[in-house]
């Protein structure tokens, strides 16, 4: 233990890296081709939780990283440190003090933060000096990656739960320290009300939310001593947890607690049931508060609870007002990594044409696609609103797209013809133009709003929990063909090298 | 976004709390009952992925939070804006004063890092006033949770990988940045031998590794000339990723790279294999080094491994000298929570007898187990070293156990009887005495060795890693009685107030 862990982030989150991006720009800075500039776009290959959809998350974050980049002297003198396999340091010192003076000019395009995005689609694109491109891969992969799986449970449990508030109550249960804050934050994103995260309030103006634990209730003889006290304590933030011993009992003391309460003009504001049969004890709960007089009194409901769980209670009529959701939401428990990756799509030497790239592979769906990516989403309009129809990623660079035939990344026999004059928005927008900010992140509470508005304009079916319609994204015909090209070139560069193959059982 | 990531930890860590944490600690200060003291212990419920044993993970970082824990004026400015219900302040103002004073002189006693630890084992004891011992709830299961879960994941894979090396490779699938650098710890603390993770290795003195991506193949126009230009810009670091294009040409081509390092007297260190059939591959790939006079050259393999791949691919005799975990280890993917749960066991005022506590569950594993607990673990001893037998929980402040019958703390009509003059050893340990840290902890190195042989010392039916034995811990039989004492009292008081009992269908 060198450092405590508050002081983890002081210095700079340079080195918070694979090691392979370092030995990967030493090399380019020996080899002497640190001159060339390269494309990189970050994406995911399916949609996460079987879902049709994800909510972007992460890039207010990666800017805050980028604007601290840089090697500072302490980050330097542990890489002079490192070793090779013959005993010799691993870098050379000129390229230490290149590391120190490098500056992360690059150009960066993303999708903004809230939206709706797809599988196969370029979430953030970076652009410029090959080195400082290649040194962002790590920090931008772990930001985007977690923060928008966790932006899309919360918004498939906001789905679940309809006009009920959702709680995050997870900070115990999360990755670590900033595995809770940032949850904290991409919960919200996605569409929670609040959470019990004080410190994630505070950094994002996020509603906080918390009355008292079961060992607030075993502190005392009897639990209706412990209400009492709790409402005493605090008269104005009055949500009783009615299950230490027997969860009807603990309704019958919260209600003997709300009526002091009420007859000191405070407000009884709810219960939280935190085990057993949730259907059956929340109409049982419902009926009691009624008939004591507590209509308005909420009713929350915590423990272990996920999208499916909360639909199917719906479905069942449980009367829970407010859903707190912790473990399933932060961890994304069924799906607890996206799995996006960055891949280099294009690269040149100074003002050479750029060349595209294709990473090969026997699964079709790790195929990557090639060229300076933009997409373009197609909606219609009517009195109902906006409702998006279809993406298309196409070539920026490349000629406008004359066509609008979409074709699948993965099955190419999967076309979908935009019709002609259909209104459409490019959604990659220039966040950086050579390391300079040129974009005003909104606040958490203004993305928020986006993602919620972003998530009406999508068709029902495709925002289904289970077996959801696919909604369609392809790339534009003529950056299809250029994908095919490269491939078949590869191929065959491959096979015509490949000598001894006829001893290979299997298929290429 | 109102401060940098990098800013996050600058202050203090203590709101990085559930707020329900801090609305209990005002409510003891408001309802006068501060001076109580309290003992909670973190335990989890059962062993994690369906394995027989844990490892003990977390309490490092856990001594940093306690010896960094303070109230500063700019965490109480946040709390001074929250309110509640009815619009006023949620904490009264001297109640903020006291947390700036607030100190945590607390007693506790721990596990030490790195030992094999099982479900129902009190990990952490705190003992001490309750609202300090009340507010460190939070942070401690964040930090154990995880740290645990990873470690005993990374020990699976130990297990699985048998004698050949593992490298932790999750950062950018890890969840946040913290999410990545505790991960990085705990899987070197579980076993693992290094890391990608350049920061969690300066930070923890963990060997760091990594050679290059797909992207520095794609940058040149062809694969044999983007090795021999790594080659030559890093000889000293030539581990070479192989399946860009097609995995056995890949492999071709790192040896005439090898070969042109051979010449230059260098060491051909390794390749990587990144995609497709490990089994039949790493055999092509072992028989094409060895043709070529590299029999020494490293095979490493890496795409989603855990410890069941690594298991079936050994049974098949992969040849993989090292292997590269990310996803999977970082996020404890088939379960990435631990559980844990922080349970008050004691309470009394002042210099009273302590109050034992039991929390009721339908779920009797979810019952809580009351007393000041200690463990003391058995064993045997014999020419092939020391062998756990079982594990007693037995009530430190009561008489010394007399019998030494366990009893399973779910089923008690499960027992274990220990033999007399059984050799013990008792497993908490002081770690703070009123705040003050009495305990000093090992290098991250010492813990990772102490965990090593910990294992050795567990049956192998125990290590197993689907259907393992399940390792005998159990209650010492007066605190067993003691407990269904509280519960049968517990119980009853609830059965006399349900005056309405008939109408409910179920079962209590």
């Amino acid at each position: 233990m060198k450092q405590p862990l508050s002081e983890l982030y002081r210095d700079s989150l340079s080195l918070l890296t694979d090691l392979y991006e370092l030995t990967m720009a030493y090399s380019y800075w020996k080899s002497g081709t640190a001159d060339k500039e390269a494309v990189f776009n970050l994406s995911f290959r399916s949609n996460p939780f079987k879902g049709g959809f994800a909510i972007a998350c992460g890039l207010s974050h990666f800017i805050q990283y980028i604007q601290n980049a840089r090697f500072s002297e302490i980050d330097v003198e542990y890489l002079r440190t490192l070793q090779g396999n013959d005993g010799q340091p691993l870098f050379e010192e000129a390229f230490l003090q290149y590391l120190l003076a490098l500056k992360f000019d690059c150009d960066i395009d993303a999708i903004a933060e809230g939206s709706v995005v797809f599988a196969h689609e370029p979430i953030v694109r970076v652009k410029g000096p090959i080195i400082p491109c290649q040194i962002l891969e790590t920090a931008l992969l772990n930001i985007v990656n977690f923060q928008t799986l966790v932006a899309t449970k919360a918004a498939r449990l906001r789905l679940a739960a309809g006009d009920k508030a959702i709680f995050e109550f997870g900070l115990r249960r999360a990755q670590g320290a900033d595995g809770g804050i940032s949850a904290t934050y991409a919960s919200y994103i996605g569409g929670c009300d609040g959470s019990s995260n004080v410190l994630a309030g505070k950094l994002y103006d996020i509603p906080v939310k918390g009355t008292h634990a079961h060992s607030w209730v075993m502190s005392y003889d009897d639990e209706l001593e412990s209400f009492q006290a709790y409402a005493k304590a605090m008269p104005n933030n009055s949500i009783f947890l009615v299950d230490t011993y027997d969860t009807l009992d603990g309704v019958r003391n919260a209600i003997e607690a709300g009526k002091w309460l009420k007859s000191k003009g405070h407000k009884f504001q709810g219960i939280r049931l935190d085990s057993g049969d949730f259907a059956y004890l929340s109409i049982e709960a419902r009926k009691m508060l009624n008939e004591a007089g507590f209509s308005e009194t909420l009713i929350f409901a915590s423990n272990d609870l996920d999208e499916h769980i909360i639909q199917s209670l719906n479905d069942q009529g449980a009367q829970v007002d407010v859903w707190a959701v912790g473990t399933k939401l932060v961890t994304a428990y069924d799906q607890p990594s996206l799995g996006g990756v960055y891949k280099l799509t294009a690269v040149r030497r100074g003002e050479e044409k750029w060349q595209y790239k294709v990473k090969l592979s026997e699964q079709a769906v790790k195929i990557s696609n090639p060229g300076i990516q933009q997409i373009r989403r197609f909606y219609t309009e009517s009195d109902k609103g906006k409702l998006f129809i279809g993406d298309m990623i196409f070539d920026e660079a490349g000629k406008a797209p004359e066509s609008s035939i979409i074709v699948d990344p993965v099955d190419f026999t999967r076309r979908k013809v935009v019709p002609p004059n259909t209104q459409f928005e490019d959604l990659l927008q220039p966040i950086f133009r050579k390391g300079k900010l040129v974009y005003s992140p909104p606040s958490a509470s203004a993305i928020r709003e986006h993602s919620k508005e972003q998530l009406r304009k999508l068709h029902p079916g495709i925002k289904r929990l289970l077996n959801p319609h696919q909604y369609p994204v392809g790339l534009e015909q003529s950056l299809h063909q250029l994908k095919t090209d490269l491939i078949m070139v590869a191929r065959t560069d491959r096979d015509r090298r490949a000598k001894s193959a006829t001893d290979r059982p299997f298929f290429d």
